[in-house]
């Protein structure tokens, strides 16, 4: 399953028994109870080859395509966010999914619902913001399916989008394909999204508005297959979890060391959350991806990320390394270290 | 998009101009008004050659393989009823999308809104019986994606699935290529599937239980290819809105006259729709399919259907004609004719 729903993060990464008999918030957190749901309640139904690797997207062979299929449902609220709104998210998260494999996204499919009682006005904002997100990114809608429940039975809107991309078969990065030595690199800052949110949820005005980093980041994952292909070994965008889980589910078979002071906060972003009690390295991207290359590759990987506005404040943030494996360790700026887990469930519920 | 969202049902059946300015349960119906959302609000922003045929999928080519791409959305309240459940219902129905373009469907991804405090008891049930619908087409979940919203923000659960087919190139029937002289066909009887929901949220109790008809018609579509692929025309599944809302979708520059007497309506279902004032023709199927084909080709059709368990009770039950252009219309039992539209609303909402 995608991302935002990992198995697990590595044998030294127990993921606990369910100990619930019925579904909590924190199932949708991306983190550690999300892993077991899935572990646990969907899995066991569905075992397959495909399934079971749990990539981004879901790779399978049609005569001799190989495609990219990802979907993911959006329940983000409020609908509307500085920096974007459900229906833009909905289309960069999944086509970012499909990008994350190094498949060039292609078509798209859409599945609304709606609530009873939904002003139109929202619904076209909401349709036109997708729409251009579509436009931007060169990728269709072709199909797509609208159901309506009465009042109180959903929360405004909810969408799922489905993407289609075609698998380049010399460039596919995947995850398990960490390896030691390998540059920890990622395309921006982090903690945008989930902190642009939450500010409009919670009713906070910062000095500065944090706009959300919600983008299609194929034209990152095309400069990195143009200039560095054989050097990279993994691509992911740190979505619901932030960069912390993401990180943790690639620490596979391998450990991740952190250097906290290189990753890249933006002030009001780290501001925000010493207001809120937030660690922004749990905190949701939508914008940037993480990227495992070589240690050959490490600085054209960063340079080609920074030809590319999305990309300009791409940096280097840590090594993968054959200790503590399945886990991540992060330097602090006072020359300590410590294990960075996977939250157990929610730090911001309904992020995307 | 989906024949869960026409966008209209030809020049001669008008579609009213949206006269709200929120979203009305009315408008997930599947009638003129889901026609209307979907002409006045959704196709605006997202139009496109493949977009705009709205065929039961999207037929989209990927290198030199068509293949055909179809999305729904699951609402069903209860979530279990007698013949099926959510989980089945959410495999059937898009596989049979895909079907219906005289595809064969090949993989399928699923997203799932779950609400807070949905009892894993009856979300394994779900996925059990999900499971077995997949398996039993020989059609693998290959990618998926959880949501949890707190409780009240959602139903119970929500279902969302995307289904890929390969597209033969030589057997591709669709909306629009109706002939005048084709027969109108059913594989089996009318209404099972919304009166069995009906009757479990309301409550009844009838002599004989009414068992929902879902099931995957692809093993119908096959038979169809292999025994008169030349001579069908169109295929279709007349699920919301029911046989009568699907023939209006096909009437499209030509005319459809039913043969009341034909039309295969159990007797329970009949009965139940005597008692809750509702026209089985509106009433809608998950396990049936409509296909209109040549004269010559409707006996070996009719024949075809019936040598598969599914299709034991197919039969002809009208013609498609030259007159009244964009509509359908029945004759009934004592001889007279009358004009049977598309229903403005919902007549069953929330029936998938």
């Amino acid at each position: 399953m995608s991302p935002s729903s990992p198995i697990t993060s590595g044998p030294n990464c127990p993921v606990p028994r369910t100990k619930h008999d019925r579904v909590q918030l924190g199932h949708g957190s991306g983190g550690k109870m999300s892993a077991a749901l899935l572990r646990d309640r969907f899995l066991p139904h569905f075992m397959n080859e495909v399934l079971t690797k749990l990539g981004d997207a879901a790779i399978v062979t049609l005569d001799a395509q190989q495609l990219a299929i990802s979907t993911d449902t959006f329940v983000v609220t409020p609908l509307e966010f500085p920096g974007g709104d459900i229906g833009s998210l909905a289309v960069h998260g999944t086509l970012n999914d499909i990008a994350m494999m190094g498949a060039e996204p292609r078509y798209l499919s859409v599945g609304f619902i709606l609530e009873e009682g939904l002003p139109f006005d929202l619904l076209d904002r909401v349709l036109r913001s997708m729409a251009q997100a579509a436009e931007a990114a060169s990728v269709p809608v072709i199909t797509g399916d609208t159901k309506v429940v009465p009042r109180g039975k959903a929360d405004g809107m909810f969408i799922n989008t489905t993407g289609i991309g075609v698998v380049d078969a010399s460039f596919q990065p995947a995850p398990g394909r960490a390896r030691p030595g390998d540059a920890v690199i990622v395309s921006g800052p982090i903690g945008r999204h989930g902190i642009a949110v939450m500010a409009v949820r919670e009713d906070l005005e910062f000095d500065v508005e944090i706009e959300s980093d919600s983008a299609m980041l194929y034209p990152l994952v095309r400069l990195l297959k143009e200039c560095v292909a054989d050097q990279v070994h993994v691509l992911r965008d740190p979505t619901r979890g932030g960069l912390a889980s993401a990180l943790n589910e690639l620490a596979i078979g391998v450990g991740i060391e952190l250097d906290h002071a290189a990753v890249p906060i933006p002030e009001p972003v780290y501001a925000a959350c010493e207001m809120l009690g937030l660690d922004p390295l749990y905190v949701a991207n939508e914008g940037i991806l993480v990227a495992l290359v070589t240690a050959e590759g490490a600085e054209p990987a960063v340079q080609a990320l920074r030809s590319h506005p999305l990309g300009k404040d791409a940096v280097r943030i840590g090594t993968v390394v054959e200790d503590h494996t399945g886990m991540v360790v992060l330097k602090t700026r006072i020359g300590g270290t410590r294990v960075v887990d996977m939250l157990p469930g929610d730090q911001l519920p309904r992020i995307c």
